[in-house]
């Protein structure tokens, strides 16, 4: 069997699937997402021992601490997966609200309800975790899943997959909803990018590098997510105090993360007063500064940054930082450099704040708040697939809510078209 | 200048104006969308003139009767697009609308506002009211327009958009905001499905080639519109008298549009009984038929079917008809062959109508009702900008809602993430 036509067995089953799913009771669903992560306890020694084998090719292959942080598997993290199927289990269900029911004037009643997408696509990198977060958020939603993990943790996934979708059977979800792509061949993605009569979306979750790649490349729809180049203003008018704390968290306290602050734009009139101690305080933490000229000049230690630092993502402890001359010119700065995901101002005053959320294109718009709070539960959603920086369909984080689509279903008594 | 250069330039203006287009007032829109309507009818000698044009390029071009009629504009077709635009007018404007907002136990305040998308890229063919309709709902909903025409067309296009754009920004609609592309070299179309930094959405109209090209060659995000191969199941337990009204409502209406119906399916038990009569009334109406064994048996005068029939939309008095072996072989027929727009049941069985509204795949499923009510206007939500057979973002008629997308704001007091 040639590498497409295993994609497209899978994706097949997948779509055949989904059509049980649709109209799976709530009951039975949540059914399942409980025993799928009894399961992963239950076999925590299968997935840990096959875990090392990923854990094991990685060292021989080099990868950096990072990487094998993310990849490593443990008892506690196999929890914190069984919990977050828990969690999904407790959501309520979407699927079968009915709004805007109304009678025509003929006596046609219309209205739409909320049906699954049917079958989603997950493309991701290394966490392993992926593979029963998003399968748990996609089947409470009634989808089936298509999910295609990193090469680097396939056995890792192979072991997740088998046990979830184990359960999930036993308790009622039509076989074939989970299917992995257990090839680590390129080829595979390839085949998904034009699986447009069995998938109806494809998620990419990972750097610029694969989203970028599944955006030019796909013809099946796709949600774009994750890539935050997010920056926070401080306004001549703000906090002091509160701004430097602001800054800290949005910079230092998980700067791995998208929603995490990449570049600081301070008012020219507060810069001299602020920027010293803020730098000082950023540099202890040790944040790496790289400034424009006016920055270097204020304080010391500061590299020069040029025009690329103020495109980049640096998911680390880097800050660009650039004093600018007003509100004006810091929201035409967001607005050449962002990447629409989350932005903040501090500032006391009303109209500023009023405007910033106002004219600033984001999925994420904050007034004296850190960037850090863009996230599912963090917003009171749940757990989220992923955080989409693009404008249809779904904008922020994305949780069962985002997995759905609606249909219009009419009720007539004959009701002919004048 | 380059074709590229070209397009690139009126995707930047319109960009640029749509920053200032997302926060302007409703009344200035009500306003400047009741001033077009008055151009349009103000300038009619003009926008006359210019589709003549086009008229005599198109019998040049030996376009038929259809096309023809299609391309034509005259006073009462200018006064219908300026009436849209009046009833767009009159449309609550959806943007500004705050939904969920509550505050999180750390105080931030969360909630989702609605926006504009921003730009909207509309490619269609030869109808040039499209131009006018297209822009007035894109306006309304605060989002900038990139228009491209049929070449055909090019004329008419350009009149009305000189037209609606002059009384539009004399209104107080930033400049820029409605452009055309003039030149009808396809390249442009090319340009345009990789303008992902200025465009935020494509909106293809028109016939399955353009939209496939659409679909298949952008990496902006598209919505797919309109191909509809629908159906209407006639079940043994239908009403036969009411589902002869509703096949010859559906189908002959209007047979040249998306809702019309393409495949006619009948239930074995009754087929003898249903199917001689219902053909008879089509073939009196010119309705060729194109049955399968069982229908060329039991009726005369009809064309066998083949496998393509089942799979092709006609937009044309040609029916396809199948006797099929009871409800699943129906929906089995419908999920294998339907492009997910319109579908409908004839029963009087509870259960069943209940079940095909459940688990038939589409933007809109019917009971008892033709499928030409899929449409904006029939189903209260006004005029429309297409009908999305996709399940990403908006299904079925879209209207100014379905132009908006949402942003998260958070109104904070300095909070941090712990």
């Amino acid at each position: 069997m040639s590498i497409k036509e295993k994609v497209v067995d899978k994706a097949q089953a997948a779509s055949q699937a989904a059509r049980g799913l649709a109209n799976l009771d709530t009951t039975t669903k949540n059914e399942a997402l409980l025993a799928m992560a009894d399961a992963l306890e239950d076999s925590s020694d299968f997935i840990l021992n096959e875990n090392q084998k990923d854990m094991k090719q990685g060292r021989e292959n080099g990868l950096n601490d990072a990487l094998m942080d993310r990849l490593l598997l443990t008892e506690a993290r196999l929890e914190k997966m069984a919990n977050g199927l828990r969690e999904v289990a407790q959501f309520d269900d979407p699927i079968g609200e009915v709004t805007g029911m109304k009678k025509r004037p003929n006596g046609l009643q219309i209205g739409k309800v909320k049906v699954p997408l049917g079958v989603i696509g997950m493309i991701y990198e290394a966490r392993p975790n992926v593979t029963a977060d998003a399968t748990g958020l996609c089947l409470k939603a009634g989808n089936a899943v298509l999910l295609r993990g990193g090469s680097e943790a396939i056995n890792s996934n192979q072991a997740v997959t088998e046990v979830i979708a184990k359960a999930a059977y036993k308790s009622g979800i039509p076989t074939g909803a989970i299917q992995l792509i257990e090839t680590t061949d390129r080829e595979a993605v390839q085949v998904m990018f034009e699986l447009n009569e069995y998938l109806d979306v494809l998620i990419p979750r990972g750097g610029p590098g694969l989203i970028n790649a599944v955006i030019n490349n796909s013809t099946v729809p796709v949600i774009e997510t994750g890539v935050g180049n997010c920056h926070t203003y401080i306004d001549n008018e703000a906090d002091q105090e509160m701004a430097q704390e602001i800054v800290m968290n949005a910079k230092t306290q998980r700067p791995g993360v998208c929603n995490a602050m990449e570049t600081l734009l301070v008012h020219s009139e507060i810069a001299e007063d602020f920027l010293p101690e803020m730098v000082t305080k950023l540099q202890e933490a040790d944040v790496e500064i790289r400034g424009d000229e006016t920055v270097q000049r204020l304080v010391s230690g500061v590299q020069p940054a040029d025009e690329e630092d103020w495109s980049t993502e640096y998911l680390d402890y880097i800050l660009a930082v650039k004093v600018i001359d007003g509100f004006e010119e810091a929201v035409d700065h967001i607005h050449q450099y962002n990447t629409k995901h989350s932005e903040a101002i501090i500032t006391d005053n009303y109209h500023k704040a009023r405007k910033f959320l106002n004219i600033v294109d984001a999925a994420a718009v904050y007034v004296n708040a850190s960037t850090r709070f863009t996230d599912g539960g963090q917003f009171g959603l749940g757990s989220e697939i992923g955080i989409s920086t693009q404008k249809l369909h779904a904008r922020g984080p994305m949780s069962v809510n985002e997995l759905t689509t609606t249909k219009f279903v009419g009720y007539g008594d004959g009701q002919i078209r004048e």
